[in-house]
């Protein structure tokens, strides 16, 4: 019997079958660093202490430390499948994270999030799953599902699901909105999560009484420890575009320590190769003065306390024996990661591939009429208003340009920055789309399309001319989702995205390079570098939660009024 | 909507049914101290910062805390139902109790720990349940109850049901016995508390990696270290026999704090009264050097976060309104005590009464034929084993004594400080009893009887005389429990314990008189009491799984052996 083995093995009456010696132990319960030996059973710590292994391996007195957890990630942004996405940040050390597979379900719903459990089910990374909570985010869109609360029910009994994803309409939430309460009730004996970007005061009280338990959006050290003082637990986010690591750790006293946990909320392959994933945050907190055991204990056992897992967050008998080993306590670059006594990845390089059937319902998921596509933006005056691109910021500036004017459409006017932004629904052939006008890009001929669109993932096009962006449109089409840059009225490069438009089967360096291809293509059709990513801007232009003013399928969505208004609709006091 | 007026309250947007002003808050969260209100509707928090209430208090500076969480408590210790235990601890603060059933389980079996749920729903204390894993404790003993695997499974469904109560059988756990790891298998995603005095090692590991998180039995600091190593929670005792709190807190490193707590296991109302509950552990911590905001954590957050109870621990929206008020933070004797925003004590007075009928399913629990009762005991010669109190402990000496004999029966002699010890099993009317002798009461006339044994609680009687013993033992069984003094061959006072034979419904008051009255008596019958407490002393010496010779229903227990033996079978090694 599996169990008395176990036993016999923990209390050394036999040999453990794996033992690691000669290893530093990073005790995150102590916060101590012991001199002892690991013995494994299974995949499962059955001790420390001293043990005899049938199998031995010399640590040669390196560091060796649970893996590291993300509190806070959604898979789909590395456009890889959950097993794509593990062999990415798996090396860097992260063996558990806690998914939000908000992505998929607002393009492929239930089946979608089911996709993500099934896709997670064999893989060395321990995917824990929140469900989302807000799909759609806004009424002013049409996205490809809906979550109710029923189905929240109904996915609540998998076992890996612990909780219910960000909850981002705060507005909804301590206004005492039904809907948004069913749903957090539905899941109330689990963890909650929280999306409430800097909201502090009396709002914050009624948005923590409503249930919910962390952030991950604090910018101001002001607004973590508020929310620390009001029983929250923090995540410190070190994503591709949102890097709010730094300036939270200004103001992280030791004390707030246990109730502050790390994520990276969305990261691309690129960025998690170059930096690493959770291993970044934690070099970051190390280099700004947090003690080493004290960073990787946010990186393990405070994100485990916060979503109450039971095996994982420590090196103790009973956990899974993920561990990861490294050299440099003030650098951690894993050489060696173990996931379940295996080794998963050596300096670097995932030892593990998994090959996995793509299901029919998240593919073939692009659906539009050709004859929807109409790019023509009619204009009642040469005054309009033009959505602004932030340089390195997903919000964006509400503008009121004076532009070029023909036959009462909008004409593209080369010695200007404005050029035409379209959203096409491309979910149930709604034969619903809306063109707006965007300054910022800076591209002076060509169009670029992609299916990535949060949140409702619509098919989101920028172009100098109606024709490209046709182009392109079409091209999507035929990829069934993807990014397609045209320039000079030829399709030159894309990335086929062909899970439910926003993820791919191909190899994660097939990503990586792809992407790295047209960044620099649409550097040379005039996009300056500097402004940030040019994908993860045009990804955002559609999302009506962020302020200032986006684009939907529905039309121009103005976030402060809430409400959509007309591209050419200027008021005096707009002026 | 009442969901929809908290919400209002919290936002500022109308007045919060009561406000707490003026009031230096314990941040446990943050470790800080905020002078802020505490904003409260419906017994909930609803708001911490500037609110105005329809009711406002004035704290006038003094300081408030969350109400304290006993982490570990047997309830029948007190001998008082549920709700007279509540009117003795809640005026020290505490208001919420881990409790374990493990008595009344003995006695009653699942009927019993209904009724501990039962009694404990509407009282102003927040009663949370272990369901006891060792009834019986041992297999040489005739309990009252069993309590399956099965029966675990059912009771787990009680919404205040959080966890397994003390796995005390650790060399089944660690031997893969099947019976034990079926019930620790059915309460595998709640919380599994253990009881190992001590043990360290691999035998640790072992338990460790069978599921067991907690312990509440370390003595030295060295096992409390090895434990909080090994990924449990150490909680620091302080009850009426067993005192660890002072000894551990010699080993408490600032690092090791968020896993450690406080419990008092067994307590009896005098020395709640005398001393404190969990505030006594709290200023017992201060004094040793604690930081007090540290301590309160301990008594409060930690225990929340080991037990994973998601509304008491911090004083934060959501959480109930459980708070207490106290003007010295080195010396913490609350002045008031809120629960769910109520006043329910005030300078040490509880405010509250609960009438609760005592269902028939706990009441004439003492059940044994007249005729069983045979105090004799035949020797074969004049030496014995016989059991050795020691001085405040529960552990007993195994000794052998030369005695007198007459008939070939034990005779006892006043010169000697030997007397008769008996059990008789009172559930059943299984007609077992068995004799034995005990060293250290030094009583010099009469009997003492109770049907507090540990665990079985079984009738137990030690005397001078077999007719006084008899006389005691036909008392109990006409109050159906309790506790009963015999001298000069008459009852001379007693404490009638008629639920399941260990609880009464009388008042708090007439338990701690008759306890102290019938304890003078005794120490004029000879007892000397800096051998500690004459009732647990007797309590314990039925109980087969603490060190060295008890005496069971079914005989002599010697515990190193772990079986039954004859008081008269002496061999050449033991003398």
């Amino acid at each position: 019997m599996n169990k008395q083995s176990m036993l016999n093995m923990s209390r050394g009456l036999q040999k453990a079958s794996l033992v690691f010696k000669h290893g530093k132990i990073i005790n995150v319960y102590s916060k101590e660093i012991e001199e002892k030996d690991i013995a494994i059973h299974q995949g499962i710590i059955i001790g420390i202490g001293k043990y005899q292994g049938v199998q031995e391996i010399d640590l040669e007195g390196a560091y060796v430390a649970p893996g590291f957890i993300d509190g806070h990630v959604h898979i789909e942004s590395s456009m890889l499948t959950p097993s794509g996405f593990a062999k990415i940040v798996v090396p860097k050390g992260t063996t558990t994270v806690i998914a939000d597979p908000h992505e998929i379900a607002n393009v492929s719903g239930i089946k979608g999030i089911e996709f993500m459990l099934n896709q997670s089910e064999d893989i060395p990374l321990n995917v824990y799953m929140m469900i989302p909570s807000c799909v759609p985010a806004t009424k002013d869109e049409n996205s490809g599902a809906i979550i109710t609360s029923d189905d929240i029910k109904q996915l609540k009994k998998h076992k890996r699901v612990i909780g219910l994803g960000e909850v981002m309409d705060y507005p909804s939430v301590i206004e005492g909105d039904l809907d948004i309460h069913k749903k957090i009730n539905v899941m109330k004996d689990k963890r909650i999560d929280g999306h409430a970007p800097d909201i502090i005061g009396k709002d914050l009280n009624a948005y923590t009484l409503s249930g919910i338990e962390t952030d991950h959006e604090c910018t101001y050290p002001t607004s973590m420890i508020e929310r620390i003082r009001l029983g929250m637990y923090v995540l410190l986010r070190e994503g591709s575009a949102t890097r709010n690591t730094v300036s939270l750790l200004k103001g992280l006293k030791n004390e707030y320590l246990p109730r502050t946990l790390f994520c990276t909320d969305d990261k691309h392959p690129e960025d998690i190769r170059l930096e690493g994933h959770i291993n970044y945050n934690v070099n970051l907190a190390i280099k700004e003065g947090i003690h080493p055991i004290d960073a990787i204990s946010m990186a393990t056992l405070h994100a485990a306390n916060c979503y109450q897992l039971k095996h994982v967050g420590g090196l103790a008998p009973g956990k899974f024996a993920d561990l990861i080993v490294f050299k440099d306590l003030n650098n951690i670059e894993p050489h060696l990661v173990y996931k379940k006594g295996k080794l998963v990845a050596k300096h670097g390089i995932p030892l593990f591939t998994h090959e996995h059937e793509i299901p029919i319902e998240v593919l073939n998921t692009v659906r539009f009429n050709d004859y929807t596509l109409h790019f023509d933006l009619p204009l009642s005056s040469h005054q309009a208003h033009v959505i602004g691109l932030v340089k390195q910021n997903i919000i964006t500036d509400h503008l009121i340009e004076t532009v070029d004017v023909k036959d009462h459409k909008f004409l593209y006017n080369p010695q200007k920055d404005i050029i035409k932004l379209a959203v096409i629904e491309r979910h149930h052939l709604k034969n619903s789309m809306s063109v707006g006008l965007v300054k910022g890009f800076n591209i002076k001929h060509g169009a670029i399309a992609m299916t990535i669109a949060h949140d409702s993932h619509n098919l989101i096009i920028v172009g100098t001319s109606d024709e490209e962006m046709r182009l392109a449109a079409l091209k999507i089409k035929e990829l069934q989702g993807g990014i397609v840059v045209v320039k000079d009225h030829k399709v030159v490069d894309y990335l086929q995205l062909e899970i439910s438009g926003i993820m791919t089967n191909q190899k994660e360096s097939v990503v990586e390079q792809s992407l790295s291809r047209m960044k620099k293509m649409i550097v040379e059709m005039g996009y300056q570098i500097d402004m940030g990513d040019p994908f993860i801007a045009l990804a955002f232009l559609a999302l009506p939660v962020i302020p200032k003013l986006k684009l939907t399928d529905r039309g121009l969505f103005d976030v402060e009024q809430y409400k959509i208004i007309s591209v050419s609709d200027i008021k005096k006091e707009d002026i």
